[in-house]
């Protein structure tokens, strides 16, 4: 069992790539704005600003595909195959998009999207594929219900700002208030649904790796190898410390052990939407019947942390850990403890309901092929008004997280 | 009279900085989507999906200060001045709602924002000023009737992706398809008048410089001497000809000649916004009665070649050009013709009108003591269906530039 502070914790090897898995400095600013008008959602949510109906109102959620894009980077130098930008496409898309389906935002999605390169590297036709990659990634969502519409973009030449690229998106929605998933109502006594990052659902063509967006920094430099770093200076902060710098054993093409997919496959395997099954879920079941849906990206098994009041999140039925983590881990010998805070280890979507309702949930989750179990409750927090989690991995492993 | 070709002229110094003013190769890309509901409009435009009503359209876009934010990171390095952040926050803010603008919009705007940061170089100092600047900017704007709220925004640790930072935002909004100014409108016939980019306008309350937010990646190596380059090698693109890079005399704190701004405080001035004008303007004339409204951003003086069909614009009676301005020019030995391509060279709004409803456009800039004047016309162009600009400066130098 361990328990470390935060400040021990942010000096691990994440942070040592000037990386913040927990925000505190960010959170610390952004705490004191206006909440919104949901104050404990998952997404701020405002008055309906855009055309004034009190029965309204409105989000809009910036996020994007962060140092995946060098993943995709190296790819494309090594193998002269532009068309992996597609799936950075979808990456900036979903992590805008899985956010909002935590609010109930499941249609009604305007997007936009801002690409900031360097023009000297990244070519046109890149650019063409990102865009282009974007508008196909929409068409399939739409074909699944989900009604999202591209508003445009910007790409701007900033190649004193980057080496490379960045692939951003914005998306903007109008939601009923009544139909508003309202994160604050984790309470005590939920079964809490976890569904699988990876694997083969019914609306993908290609096994997940369950990578997603989140962590690829560290997932990039512990795995590939110093080939890297040799030839593409470009893809590295040269302000990080040498050792934690592709420090990894594998190039791209390698084998990952375990899985069927080669490393780069593995982490540059597009981030699973779960907009279907969120769509279809808030049908069935309505959204008052669904306390809250947490999307685990950024703090990962711990972002659950972050809602309700008083709340003791156990998760001792964990989904099996996908084999690009166990290598991630394996890599760089990093503790569990921080895993859990970086990846989702297998976890990207929680729902939080009522125990009876979790047979419902399962089924829908099924539907779609997407692997999904009870993965533990939540109790009243033996630390009054602050949260808590506690995870048992596989291996029978005890970890312990407190809330601000 | 210079008539250059389009690939010669791209390979003047912005383009040296591996910056494309004319954005030729994106637009390659973009111009295979759809345009949308209007599909000559400043920005575009697309049905109403976030709500379904046929009255409505929306509108979504992307933008950001660019490269302007490196000009702040130096200057806060030097002087320990974070406030300096706040300039940047009004320059992305405004970089997006003065295109806005251009289609009507000037309420009902919800921003979001995106930094993209260096952890070790950029501290929570920094993102407070930034976010707490932004608050503050759009409480500003609604003081003058422009109804704009915040809908919060995303802050990334990506020290691979930049070496400082990049600040960028978008902004959302409703309108009505009666309200849209649609710069297709723009026919022979029209006059043209410009609004001054710089000097003091009675919603600000500092000198404005008129430098904007476009081309800054050139003015700042243009003017900045070898100390910057020297001293922060993290603020330049290493793959650019030295001999461009920081190539000026000039430090941030040297006075500007002719002007009673510091060459920083110059390159720093942050973006005027137009709403409150353009509020204004439309309330009194009405949206019919505007033909276009052109943001002199990217492409500056021939930003509106790509508005309008078979139009000549003749703007023969060009607002002064502010010190800022002639110094970038002087230090690089840049052309005319390039100079109003990339530079806004004093005027950063063009509206569009019938000339017999000129003054009363001067009237509503001159109730904000902003100087404006007719600053010339549209007639037919002599080359078909394509337009074309013609510039008379000053000093009486004719500059000629074609529309693809």
């Amino acid at each position: 069992m361990s328990f470390p502070a935060n400040a021990a914790e942010e000096s691990g090897r994440y942070a040592g790539r000037g990386v913040s898995a927990s925000k505190n400095e960010i959170h610390a600013v952004v705490d004191k704005l206006e909440r919104g008008a949901f104050p404990g959602a998952f997404c701020k949510l405002t008055d309906d600003f855009l055309t004034g109906n009190p029965a309204l109102c409105n989000v809009t959620h910036s996020d994007g595909s962060g140092t995946k894009s060098l993943l995709a980077y190296l790819w494309w130098r090594e193998t002269g195959d532009a068309s992996v930008f597609r799936g950075i496409a979808q990456d900036s898309v979903v992590m805008n998009i899985d956010d909002l389906l935590c609010v109930g935002v499941t249609g009604r999605i305007l997007l936009s999207s801002t690409i900031n390169r360097n023009a000297r590297r990244i070519p046109g036709a890149v650019l063409a594929e990102l865009i282009s990659g974007t508008e196909a990634f929409l068409e399939t969502l739409r074909g699944h219900g989900v009604d999202i519409r591209s508003g445009g973009g910007e790409t701007a030449d900033v190649g004193d700002l980057t080496p490379t690229l960045t692939v951003d998106s914005c998306a903007t929605a109008v939601i009923a208030r009544e139909s508003v998933v309202d994160a604050s109502r984790i309470r005590p006594g939920l079964a809490i649904v976890g569904l699988a990052s990876g694997g083969l659902c019914a609306y993908e063509s290609v096994e997940n790796s369950g990578i997603g967006s989140n962590g690829l920094t560290s997932a990039r430099h512990e795995l590939l190898c110093a080939y890297y770093a040799g030839k593409y200076p470009e893809t590295y902060d040269h302000t990080t410390d040498p050792s934690l710098v592709y420090c990894g054993a594998y190039r791209l093409e390698d084998a990952l052990p375990g899985s069927t997919l080669g490393v780069g496959r593995a982490l540059l395997s597009p981030t699973r939407t779960y907009a279907p099954f969120v769509l279809r879920l808030l049908r069935e079941l309505g959204s008052a019947r669904v306390a809250g849906l947490i999307h685990c990206s950024g703090g990962a098994q711990t972002k659950c942390l972050r809602f309700g009041t008083g709340v003791h999140f156990v998760k001792d039925n964990l989904l099996p850990v996908p084999p690009v983590f166990h290598a991630i881990q394996k890599a760089g010998g990093t503790s569990a403890h921080e895993m859990h805070k970086v990846y989702n280890m297998g976890c990207r979507l929680e729902v939080f309901c009522a125990p009876e309702d979790a047979a419902s949930v399962l089924a829908v989750a099924e539907s779609f092929g997407i692997r999904a179990q009870v993965v533990g409750h939540t109790e009243a927090s033996q630390t009054g008004m602050s949260n808590h989690v506690t995870l048992r991995t596989a291996e029978g492993e005890v970890l312990e997280y407190a809330g601000s």
